[in-house]
């Protein structure tokens, strides 16, 4: 318990406590495939080296105990974490009792686009079908996903909260749709192709 | 220069580059107004000791210049910043040559449904409709400073990027109201109304 502050953990303390709160005796491995199937569509995709960073503080704060478990011939023995009574009541405590965290987002492809007047208009076309295709793959992974954790009762909530990154995804694609026939319309209104183009005079002029 | 690399500039520093890369001179306050109102949908609201900092980072590297100009009596003098033609190259240059980074979201809400199995059902339903509400009041900002962004030809692609945060927020807000639907479905499906509550035996029931 010393050196570590309970009440201060960070949010994604809580985060790997909470797939441990599932009741499993989990490997870094499985947190870290579990995570990637469910977390990482809305809050946090971490490394392994995070997760072992964040189970060594759970340990710590007395939250996890860990013990050695023999693999077959030829392979390393493997350390497996479950979640403590302490634990338990700790994570439960904070899901209840924490105010939520509005969403934070930083959109890298919204953030250059909103400089569109420094890029020429088919490189916006390329970052909006990237982002298109990469909100597909994402909603195709969480279909997928969404139907593992729908065999399992104990993952009725990862199951709802996918459900919801399946539509979430589906509505970054189809945004990324409406946006390309926003930049389309833009261009067609001007002959430049640019109609944010900095005024001579105003010291934003290409150098 | 000393003490800057710029090509290890953070994104941050070229959001607020970003901003005076639309050619006018602007306080910290117009900065902030101006983030709040286009970046803050999508990227990133900073706080006014974070654009003063950027800002402190961006003269250091010869991207920005700043005077004092002298307001109505009674009323301090007021700094207000513009961008060099150093600093008009190089936010070119990040715009069209950095990799576009993907989108990341800390989706706080659904962090705290993902444990539904902790929380009561009454509580999720707070979250999810305290989240449809929090989406329904960016929706109706992003309108209005869609509108406002609209009447200026220089803001031409922030106004397309507040028109796609107007239809992001009222896709989160439609997200919530059929997680709402899903929510109920599921307690529906059970008497004790959490269908998730692990069972006893896993090391992670109620301490």
């Amino acid at each position: 318990m010393e050196g570590t502050d309970r009440r201060t953990l960070p949010a994604t303390s809580w985060a790997v406590l909470g797939l441990l709160s599932f009741g499993e005796e989990l490997s870094g491995y499985d947190l870290k495939k579990w995570s990637d199937r469910s977390l990482g569509f809305f809050y946090w995709s971490p490394s392994f080296s995070q997760i072992y960073s964040e189970l060594k503080r759970l340990e710590k704060a007395g939250y996890a105990t860990s013990r050695m478990i023999a693999q077959e011939t030829g392979t390393r023995d493997k350390r497996v974490y479950r979640v403590t009574d302490e634990g338990m009541a700790a994570v439960r405590e904070w899901a209840r009792s924490t105010p939520v965290d509005p969403p934070v987002l930083k959109h890298g492809p919204m953030l250059r686009l909103w400089l569109g007047h420094l890029l020429e208009p088919e490189q916006m076309r390329e970052i909006v079908d990237g982002h298109r295709e990469f909100a597909e793959r994402m909603r195709r992974c969480a279909v997928a996903d969404a139907e593992a954790a729908e065999e399992r009762p104990a993952w009725a909530y990862p199951a709802l909260t996918l459900k919801w990154a399946e539509r979430y995804y589906a509505s970054e694609r189809d945004l990324a749709t409406a946006m390309l026939a926003d930049l389309a319309r833009l261009e067609s209104r001007t002959a430049s192709g640019n109609p944010a183009a900095p005024a001579p005079g105003t010291g934003a002029q290409p150098g």
